[in-house]
């Protein structure tokens, strides 16, 4: 039976425990413990209906993701779409994803510094008013806080349809004096590209012939080290 | 009498030594003595048929601008176009533009260490297929030409209508280090802005209602400086 409103929700979501947090806090410095190994920790914040997220864990079985949002009927969705997918795999139990309900602001609170090996941001609100640029994802005042719990070989990886956002987002890695790499303005113009898992938006919007953006932002030191290494190649 | 055929072109622009030169190296170290001050210099490398040269010179008077291609016809056309707009003034010959004949690939024979100020690039050449890219004056190996003759104050400001040169330009200035800034994906989205001088193309391109993607690159000491004092304001 599907539940409805957030009484339900809550319920639902209190029952899932082995793959949906609704207090990320609790396992701050610990996420590897639940996932029971030291595999590297990707996380999305903002993951909407789950569909990039659970992609990458079934493409990735030997990397650790977690799903972040606010709203927990996306984290109902999200969980519904992981168990399905694993569930296609013959798996009951999907050991590699979870999902976790947190405001982006804490993410400090959520995760220990050096915890997190990659962020991905994916069709992030482009909040279009000038007067709520501190709010977009990718504000340096978010960078901040992304810094502070990626670890040596972290990177942020980024993708949106927003012509705006990503102008703002390309001026923000730069003033923040972040190291960008595999800058694309048509993501998907010479077809569809199977090395990166789609979320729901990319989908219907690639469908629709519309731009996607994309950029990696090198963070850690050894990410760093690797990109300087191999820079030149690209030309 | 307009001249026709590659050796009138060459007799017409002899005969403009006032304003055209065909051996800019006999000019290196010594530009400021040819303008006649000490204004800075800014450089428009590939100016085609002088539009955005001339409208320059009209507009800061207080600097000098040198326009270079290496076509004689299109430097024949800059130098009509220059006296022509000056003439509109009321000024005979304009003291505050050259136009000269060279190759991109020479620049450091034609110019002193520090003695340009800025370098414009405008709709250079995209040359789309990939075993061309190091002929894209964006290329790490024209930015290295660019910071050997650019002053502390020195900056490259880029803009172009194509997305491939644009996206391959963004990722050189960022392999090679150079600070970005002002990155616009969509420079006259918000209606023609008076600030900019257009080039033929642009003019051509925005009544088409074309994109026209924009850079600034911060290349000297003083430049980077007074970006990094002011980089914050944007946010």
């Amino acid at each position: 039976m599907r539940l409805r409103g957030r009484k339900g929700i809550r319920e639902n979501l209190e029952s899932q425990q082995d793959i949906v947090t609704l207090d990320p806090r609790e396992h701050k410095g610990r996420w590897a413990e639940w996932f029971g190994n030291d595999n590297p920790i990707y996380i999305e914040l903002g993951m909407g209906k789950g569909q990039f997220i659970s992609g990458m864990s079934v493409k990735y079985p030997d990397c650790n993701f977690i799903g972040m949002d606010m709203y927990d009927e996306l984290i109902r969705r999200a969980s519904e779409k992981a168990r399905g997918i694993w569930m296609e795999q013959g798996v009951d139990l999907p050991s590699n994803v979870k999902l976790a309900l947190g405001n982006i602001e804490s993410l400090e609170e959520f995760f220990a510094p050096g915890e997190v090996e990659r962020i991905y941001l994916n069709f992030s609100d482009p909040w279009p008013k000038s007067r709520h640029g501190r709010r977009r994802l990718t504000h340096p005042r978010f960078l901040d806080k992304y810094r502070s719990v990626l670890n040596e070989k972290g990177e942020i990886h980024f993708k949106t349809d927003s012509l705006t956002l990503f102008e703002f987002s390309l001026n923000s890695f730069a003033a923040t004096g972040l190291q960008m790499n595999n800058i694309s303005l048509s993501l998907h113009r010479e077809g569809i590209n199977e090395e990166h898992v789609m979320t729901e938006y990319e989908t219907k919007f690639v469908g629709q012939g519309m731009n996607i953006y994309r950029c990696e932002v090198m963070v850690g030191n050894e990410a760093l080290r690797k990109y300087q290494e191999h820079k030149m190649d690209q030309f």
